[in-house]
């Protein structure tokens, strides 16, 4: 690795795919070096319970706990409480699993008590044994709603109760102009120890824009000595997991690493496509944007550890 | 049964015990007879979530789903949840069961949505196949706080975590002068119908006091022309469940089904005493109450069907 124990890395990251990316990262660094921010706009207050999603999705993968198969929620989990909340005449559109509520309970727990989301974070993942530094992007309540033909959506109901079926005109980020960036993540952005800012494999529209469109975060990025590299979440046209591609082509636009590409635009330093999509290299750099051509799908832990370090070593040529 | 089909009769009760003679009563009487008000002063907020532990005993009492072996939550439980829970650092010193807590999804969800505790309360027994009235004894909240050495303890703490240990000194509800009757409580016992008003088995101090104490209850019962018939929590110096001996010790008051009946005092017409306590009727009589001098132990559903219909009776003689 080129980085020096000094160097810092900061990723910024939604659900499943970028917290493929996180835990290849979270291999390739030491704790003190990796800062992960994970989107909050996703988060929603269900039955009582704080929820968030994204938070829970990188706590989980970076602890070995998420389930592989299903691509969701944590492995060996039971659904108890889900059957008798069947049972009550309760709403069982948004699947809690009977471990998975444990999270949500201490996380509502310790807001309720005045905490802050970055504590009760930092708390649960001290339990979880993590030693990467694991921030929510506010702690200030920031909420996506969906605009569809049918009306605006909060982004779970759109997401997991309508499985993404409604036709999306665009979205809107309720909070998000009286939202303070948490501190560490604009401390993070502006260190000059900074060597990397790694826009992970997520959605470009509801995990990444939430994060980047925080006051002073798009300033901090863009006048960071460190280079911006997005990993594009499309491949070969499609998303791997998630409505990327299908809000891409509701919104006019081509579901193409060149059109992720184009929609960051000049935030970018460095731009990581799948070598399926080697033939939109050049109008990439066309664009000011360097790029890497690399196989993306990160099938197994060595594929996120191999995509991990390509991904660090090409920030590295950017510097 | 000498009680007409238009007879109506109000139980308040608490926990364990109270639960146990709701259910005799429910199958002496038809649904629309019986109208159960139980304690609301030991519910509490607890990781987010709004629990009622005595309407839920009750609940869980009339719809069979009650653990007998335990005596208290649901039978085949599963505790997956609080495992995780304590995996993640939170707070277990309340027990909470996978299926239990979707009871308490619903109510949280359903009152954070702007319903009341009744509407929750409601919604809960129709899906449980309940068919009597069961209600909160007030929809705004009332917390018994438990004065003890070490300072006031909100009563689960003191209940469940500290195990009843400290000596207690006192109890202050919480909310209580504010608290408004729930409706269709304050109804019944206006209601010219009412042909008994039962006091259970349950602790004098936390259970049933908080329910008399709401403004305008006391006025209602010492004015309804129903009996109004206590059954002593008290057998033989001690409680079947629970504080209530070792409260009624520590504030200085004998544990007797007679110093019971001096603390309700006027408020009642009748008292039901164990066949235990049988030399302590004639001092009760001499309060101006009337006694009944049964097996008061409930160890099996005949034995709760039994009680119930000899309250029952009792309450007719004393109309």
């Amino acid at each position: 690795m080129q980085f020096s124990s000094e160097s810092r890395v900061l990723a910024l990251t939604g659900g499943v795919g970028g917290a493929k990316l996180c835990l290849g990262l979270a291999h390739c660094l030491a704790g003190e070096q990796l800062c992960i921010v994970a989107n909050t706009a996703d988060d929603f207050e269900h039955l009582g319970l704080n929820i968030c999603p994204d938070l829970d999705t990188v706590m989980y993968t970076l602890a070995g706990l998420s389930d592989r198969e299903k691509g969701w929620g944590l492995a060996g989990e039971s659904w108890n409480c889900l059957s008798a909340l069947e049972a009550a005449g309760g709403e069982t559109w948004f699947l809690l699993g009977d471990k998975d509520i444990a999270t949500h309970l201490v996380r509502t727990g310790m807001m309720n008590a005045g905490r802050s989301l970055s504590e009760a974070t930092a708390k649960l993942c001290k339990q979880l044994g993590l030693n990467v530094s694991l921030l929510p992007m506010s702690d200030d309540p920031v909420r996506t709603m969906v605009q569809t033909a049918g009306g605006e959506l909060p982004f779970q109901e759109y997401f997991v109760r309508e499985r993404c079926a409604p036709e999306v005109s665009g979205f809107r980020f309720d909070g998000l102009e009286k939202a303070r960036p948490q501190p560490e993540f604009l401390r993070t952005v502006e260190d000059s120890a900074l060597r990397a800012i790694i826009i992970c494999p997520s959605n470009p529209f509801v995990s990444v824009e939430p994060i980047i469109s925080l006051p002073g975060i798009r300033e901090g990025m863009a006048s960071s000595q460190a280079p911006v590299i997005a990993v594009s979440p499309i491949v070969a046209g499609m998303a791997i997991k998630g409505p990327a591609a299908k809000m891409m082509q509701e919104l006019s636009m081509p579901s193409s690493a060149l059109a992720v590409a184009e929609y960051y635009g000049n935030l970018l330093d460095g731009f990581v496509i799948d070598e399926r999509d080697w033939a939109q290299a050049e109008a990439i750099e066309r664009l000011g944007i360097s790029v890497l051509v690399v196989p993306t799908i990160m099938n197994s832990l060595q594929g996120r550890i191999e995509l991990a370090e390509q991904v660090l070593e090409f920030s590295h040529s950017l510097m």
